[in-house]
């Protein structure tokens, strides 16, 4: 989840950052989870890709692709504007076609209400697994960007490199392709 | 999509009308959508339950069940809440057990956006199919209750009495459960 | 995956034990998977069922349940039929609206093919998450069915007694309702 | 769904024509179903590939790819062969990374039983929409592959172009995929 998202000129009407803290104080704000992935020619994925990131509680960690969603822009259009801000110019992310989420992320204040958690906010987030293509630099906030196998995606030594939930994401996003171990 | 849903008391914080009306022009908010329907024991959708209400945009119209998530609220309990609100207290909903909704449905003030129109606000709505036992009584500013068929959900004459793109998300529903003709 | 299906007489035309040999050793074989589930009223998985049964591969093992689809069967009646036989008259499953499996197994006589096993056949089974209410009674082949907590049932002692990749299976049904520990 | 698959030369047990007929007969049938799509940068279905080719029926319509899943061969593998051998070797079919149908597809002799319709089988088939980037050609028995806008494709001349249900599976894949007009 990034913060710097205030330099899109093709919305009208933004929130200052203090207004944004209110509502953030007052409102779920809605989010997208990228998980990105390579894959086959048969479909099967391969690698999980995960950015190395001051995440919302200050930890640095292992996280997907993640961001709000502004004022009139269309869900598919946020998951390429947060793939490419976290992924590079390069890379060529296969959008899916169908806008149905594999799971909805709900990150509270709370690390106990739902398991994911965001310091900062109730945010409701819809999570796809997108197919990478291309060649991918981590970007802005990111301190790196590395492409995991499933089975050591899971791993401990993964694991304990997330936070804010990531891990668990993580298993379903390989669960929903089939690749959980 | 409802109004008046300032008193649960189970969260904390609100927002007054105003603050309400000032994030409506800011940020996108998050709702739950609910096509209520009827099923057979072996699962089959038989009956499509609409709603007669006043529209977002005046108008008297068939709708599904629509409300808002609110700031703490899970959303399998805010499918619970607004179908409990527009059902009445004898309807027995069967929430289901994946959060993964079947469309995500974005409303925009502006109706050719993407064809889901609502003049207050742009909302991005997580929409579910809702099988439902039980009597159903429309309550609050609802005016009436009706069940159709798959087929007379679609037709020309049901379909004349929907705005906001509820049409459509009905033949999408009954598409993600086979029964569209 | 049961064996004594041949007494159904809706239907026509069926293969005698030999016809069926050949046959499964030449086409795959279509088999639905059903993983019941007890829901709370928001729909929250809260346990899983198992049935203790001789698997495929001989061994007693903790299995959902499993059976072949039939000529002129439709799914969902393969569905009911399936559930009934393994968990009783008195159970009310509540089959899906949606005809779209959460994942498809594929069962294969060689163990490495795809990490889910029957030594008998190759089946293509369509899984569903099947909540369940009322009475249930394990009935013919099974020897027990026991109900699991999600944590529980992807524990290292229960995983241990499950074999056929039963217990992957388990976890992906678990990833799909947001359940998966 | 075509007749030619027996050429495979990496499986081992194949069926001759006698005993496929006499399968066919008393076993549903494992297909896939695909619907080739071209899609824009952000996931956007902008227009559907139809085949044009004899149908199971007799009949020369307009169809999707569809054939039947081999005695080993897995579910994307079987879908890799049939694009590949409907749309030519320039096609570039991006396989779901998910197993997950958007919809299965029963087909029956008789064409009351589900709408779906093959005077052959009771065929069971996994449906997916299948993205196409690169050059298609028809090939094999096809005698023509044009695309569509999904208005097109939903418009009444093209659907009277359509038999055995393919109508209807491209109006459910439209809908998956959220361009149902």
């Amino acid at each position: 989840m990034s913060g710097a998202e205030v330099t899109t000129d093709t919305h009208e009407q933004w929130l200052s950052d203090d207004d944004m803290e209110v509502a953030r104080s007052r409102l779920p704000i809605v989010y997208v989870d990228a998980v990105p992935v390579r894959v086959d020619a048969a479909g099967n994925v391969t690698q999980v890709g995960m950015l190395l990131r001051v995440a919302p509680d200050g930890s640095i960690s292992r996280m997907v692709v993640s961001g709000r969603i502004l004022f009139g822009e269309r869900v598919r259009d946020a998951l390429v504007r947060h793939c490419e801000k976290d992924l590079g110019p390069m890379a060529l992310p296969r959008i899916p076609a169908s806008p149905s989420p594999f799971t909805v992320v709900e990150y509270f204040p709370d690390p106990d209400r739902s398991g994911y958690y965001d310091p900062r906010q109730h945010a409701v987030s819809l999570a796809y697994v997108v197919p990478v293509d291309g060649d991918c630099q981590p970007t802005q906030q990111a301190l790196d960007l590395a492409w995991f196998s499933p089975a050591e995606a899971v791993s401990p030594t993964v694991r304990s490199q997330m936070t804010s939930g990531h891990d668990r994401l993580i298993r379903l996003a390989l669960a929903h392709v089939d690749q959980l171990p």
